[in-house]
């Protein structure tokens, strides 16, 4: 286990610099020069607005699961339903970025036409932080929904011990005008799996009722016995049954895996994996002038961040707010990667024989 | 305030005649025959479903609101924008049960044509559980989603302390085959407003963790002390944050009421409401077939239930099973109603000359 100085010493690399060397990464691993260029750009974007968890990161195990076949490097998407508002989408086991960067744009299409496009996806796999596709919607004045069945079981369900649920995300883009978009994304577990890895990662106790151990229910806070326990939903029952309903809309609807039918994609496979996932645009001129919508979008979120503080507080937390700041801030000066984060992944392009992260200008 | 043993005393009230009362007292406020059913009906669907806040319990205040003009009993709900697969309508400040019939029966008809439909409303009401509404699209083999923007504010937004966003909840209803749909109705608050007017009704100490004081953020136990606190969303910020969400997609994007804007029905007005609130359906046979998406979540079910309980817990909670189970008891055994609420109701009724719910059979 890392000492904590050790996990903490931090390199700025910069934006540039980051998407070429993952794009690189994605190339090297067999993914064509679009469908590379788009890995890379969501990983990336994920490290610029902090879900840190979700970029570079992951690059590791996403290598090892293109390489070993469970995940399909060279994946061709294709339509399997479509109707005037919704789509259902194969993946082709590829990975979750292109799917669902597909996905995304097939629903702002469906929702240019029809108002609002609701696209669901089989044989996906992991696809990052879901703010990114939410998101997409956001460049045609449209609200972003999306929702994934996690490619792996941390929650029990209320009552239960047996880790039966993801920690199932949802994400929601709304549009704004002059202030950051409301942009959310959330895990229905108290903690995200990024965050409690994280704890992992640099060896600290972590927070109370994040994990309970199976067998009685007790609090965990050793990360190296995370095995051991489950994660606990967020608001108690109410976050394992957003859990459960966001695992049924993006699992069994589009014929997608859910419950005891998930596999973890970071153990060797018994089987296919199979990730679902759905994205919802809505357009908001079918509802209210967009210009109208997004300057009250503006004077409310200006409402409330300008309201009166608990003593103590730093802050009032509006979804979005803080990631695009960070955003600004990272493309400014870099962003922020452990020095044990880089030193593994140039040692997966050394596997790839492409230039290490590190020896990058 | 009322002794616990005057608070619970119970009357089992069949579910025929609480729901020819109800229907009775909407008609004596001047809704017409259609409506004054429809109010009726959901009223009761709470009641029976166990969402008590949401039933017989706002009758005296929805007398006042109509009485005093704050809602409209003879609204006329009109459809302002039509699309493919959208809608906005208009409810004439009438009663939300109406408005909220209307838009969901109108989503259905959407999705039939499209695969989903979503349908917003302004100059709405209070409507009662959120269940109701995302059940109607369950009728059709249809998914259902409902959220609100709250008539009353009762949160600050994570990290403050004045009353700017309301406890707005979201409900989803996803068909089954032989077992309970799996419907979730959930405020964004930890506890709901019902719950925390319950404790207060019944004058008993609240759990820690639901109210905290506007002042220093410190707990408040004391249901007299409710107005000097705000109510703590579920999941810290993540429930401050799906609530503004939830506000936003059914306020100003309906052009309806949110943050600053929300007067409190309840209240004497200084000018007019205009509660948002939105439905979703979402026709599952354009995905997959709806007989296999049947069998697919009763199994899922099954295993949630079956699956390994935490010892001390007593079942696994999967959302829809309880209120099914209330339902099929109080159909049979009549609706538990405190004493204190029948004689509350009673002079209701004799406000509206009908007959007493005590008297009738």
């Amino acid at each position: 286990m890392l000492t904590k100085t050790e996990a903490q010493a931090i390199r700025r690399v910069p934006a540039a610099t980051l998407r070429a060397f993952l794009t690189d990464a994605m190339r090297a691993c067999g993914l064509n020069e679009a469908d590379a260029a788009t890995v890379g750009g969501a990983m990336l974007e994920a490290d610029l607005t902090g879900s840190d968890a979700h970029g570079v990161f992951r690059l590791a195990g996403y290598v090892r699961a293109l390489k070993r076949g469970a995940m399909n490097p060279r994946a061709s998407v294709r339509v399997l339903e479509h109707g005037p508002a919704t789509a259902l989408i194969d993946g082709d086991r590829g990975m979750g970025h292109v799917v669902m960067t597909y996905a995304a744009n097939l629903a702002v299409e469906l929702a240019r036409a029809s108002g609002v496009g609701w696209v669901g996806a089989r044989r996906s796999n992991h696809a990052g932080a879901g703010a990114i596709y939410a998101a997409i919607p956001l460049r045609h004045g449209m609200v972003g929904i999306y929702g994934a069945a996690s490619s792996v079981n941390h929650m029990a369900p209320w009552g239960g011990s047996e880790p039966l649920l993801g920690t199932n995300p949802i994400a929601v883009a709304i549009p704004s005008g002059e202030e950051a978009p409301v942009i959310l994304d959330i895990a229905t577990s108290l903690a995200s799996n990024g965050a409690i890895r994280s704890y992992e990662l640099e060896g600290r106790p972590m927070p109370q009722g994040w994990v309970q151990d199976r067998k009685d229910g007790s609090p965990i806070t050793d990360p190296r016995r995370i095995n051991e326990g489950t994660y606990l939903p967020m608001g108690g029952y109410k976050g394992s049954g957003l859990s459960i309903i966001i695992g049924l809309l993006a699992g069994p609807l589009n014929g997608a895996a859910f419950g005891r039918d998930i596999r973890d994609f970071a153990t060797p496979p018994d089987g296919e994996g199979n990730v679902g996932q759905f994205v919802i645009a809505l357009d908001v001129a079918r509802f209210v002038p967009p210009e109208v919508f997004k300057a009250e979008v503006d004077r409310h979120i200006r409402d409330l961040a300008s309201s009166r503080r608990l003593p103590g507080s730093d802050e009032i937390r509006v979804p979005g707010t803080g990631r695009a700041a960070r955003r600004s801030e990272r493309e400014k000066n870099g962003v922020p990667l452990a020095a044990t984060l880089v030193a593994q992944v140039d040692e997966v392009a050394k596997s790839l024989n492409i230039a290490p992260l590190s020896a990058r200008p």
